[in-house]
């Protein structure tokens, strides 16, 4: 098989603060090659990118491809209109990183960056569960709550690149919990890993003070167990969910809600609770007519594959 | 003047329960002819619209103009997918009404549809406060409170063009105020005219069973001679409205909310509430971001003219 007589390989890039990872994709959405570089170890933005221009040419090399159509990038705080990284706490250089412009001038080709949600809302249209949606909210459930929205088939960037926080809706103006950002009661003190290690903390009485017992994945497995404390910690976590996502369809009549993420892997103990929260608090319009999915990119591509849609996205 | 030879007049319709008004519209947003008829009246929307094209057709006449370019129209629970009025309660005929297919068929025009809070979205940002903007929020403060969401410069529709109901964002869940969807504490419970009736009610100790004494201008008309009650009224419904724009800037990240409709006539009495609300209760990312403006399209023709805007904002 000759690769490069083919047209339309896009190369995705998830830029992490300690690995980069990248693949080459066909129009079809299938990882032909993999590889990765650190992030760490580099003095400058510019040597990082060198060091994956070798990279990703000999992975290229290898398999007979000798170009590519458009590069796509997910990174933390990347901001799609400037094409920098702004305000990155967890990256070796000083913000902001002109990362579109430098990948641009090694690679040679249109480079489009994206943050992480949005590129995995991105993916998700192109290759996973919202194929064939135009409308649909992705929720990434993980260390923080991130988003992306795409209604009447575009993703939404907004004025300066910062549309879809749905992390950041105060969803309880009364509460305790003190979220990353400063302020109390976003969804994402509830919906968050940490959310939910929150929720079975109280649930289970535990006190403020002492470190959590057990993490979400322990919480998960204690749920299948038959754990109450467990299964309810997921049931109102479900719950919270649904009520927020019952003002979200207010904005953009989605045709479902995505969930990607950690925190999404325990849908099944969540969904009754989801379904009946947004049955209850949504507006008759939408009630009965948005569906609760999970994503369906395996694990291991899903931020390749973001980064490769958007591409082909926002053109 | 010889119109005719000038091509580009659009025909704007805003078709209300009892009248229905049109406006012939240049390029430029000037409305160079109006007319009406009655909505009520004719056994059938066919006849409705013989009248219509009557009138319409004797008033481009007596300008010159013989064609126009398209036709959009503003009414109640009309669906720019479907092209129809959907369950609209104060119409004299039953729902659904093929709008456009009768009105195309009629006119022999390009005709557009969409709900009224969306035409003076589009309005706004051809003719109004909003020119020039790709990221806004329309607010319709009236009767009820409807919303047009423009983001990245298209004027969001959604799965089955019902994006950007968010007069019906629950913005408090205990809330005892009812609202005319069948749920309690929606935004319309507190921004729209009944909603600062209620406020108004509350703070004055009238009781529930008692009829309001004033009506939202007379509060106006109060606050403005120095009435405490009334001013505090209209800082209220600032106040609330300001915490709900921030978590609302989380979704498109917007230049600004503008307001229109007879209660955002009260701005300058809420301006600073809403301000102070807006920024406590927003993510870093939007504060001191998101302007508060009124809409400056002259009340007249403010319905024609977003009408008419329909035909060029989304093509």
């Amino acid at each position: 098989m000759n690769l490069s007589e083919s047209e339309g390989y896009v190369l995705g890039i998830d830029m992490g603060g300690t690995h980069t990872v990248f693949g080459i994709v066909t129009p079809e959405g299938d990882v032909v090659s993999r590889g990765h570089i650190d992030t760490k170890g580099y003095d400058s933005a510019e040597k990082w990118a060198d060091a994956l221009y070798q990279a990703v040419s000999t992975a290229a090399d290898k398999i007979g491809v000798n170009k590519f159509v458009g590069i796509g990038v997910g990174a933390p705080c990347a901001n799609m209109y400037t094409g920098a990284i702004e305000a990155a706490t967890d990256l070796p250089w000083p913000s902001p990183i002109p990362l579109k412009q430098i990948l641009t001038q090694r690679f040679n080709t249109e480079v489009t960056i994206t943050n992480d949600a949005n590129a995995a809302a991105a993916g998700e249209m192109m290759y996973g569960a919202a194929k064939g949606l135009r409308n649909f909210i992705m929720l990434t459930l993980g260390t923080g709550v991130g988003s992306g929205i795409v209604c009447d088939g575009y993703l939404l960037s907004g004025s300066r690149g910062f549309a879809g926080e749905l992390g950041h809706v105060i969803i309880d103006h009364e509460s305790s919990r003190l979220c990353g950002c400063g302020r109390k009661g976003c969804l994402q003190c509830y919906c968050s890993a940490k959310g939910v290690m929150t929720t079975w903390r109280e649930l289970s009485g535990t006190p403020d003070d002492e470190q959590p017992e057990l993490t979400p994945l322990e919480i998960y497995n204690a749920a299948l167990q038959g754990d109450t404390i467990a299964i309810e910690t997921f049931r109102n976590t479900g719950e919270v969910l649904g009520r927020a996502c019952a003002d979200f369809a207010a904005f953009t009549d989605p045709e479902a809600i995505i969930l990607f993420g950690g925190v999404a892997n325990a849908l099944p103990l969540m969904q009754d609770a989801f379904e009946s929260a947004f049955r209850q608090n949504s507006l008759h319009l939408y009630r009965d007519r948005v569906r609760l999915l999970r994503s369906i990119l395996p694990g291991a591509d899903a931020a390749i594959l973001g980064a490769a849609a958007l591409v082909a996205c926002n053109p």
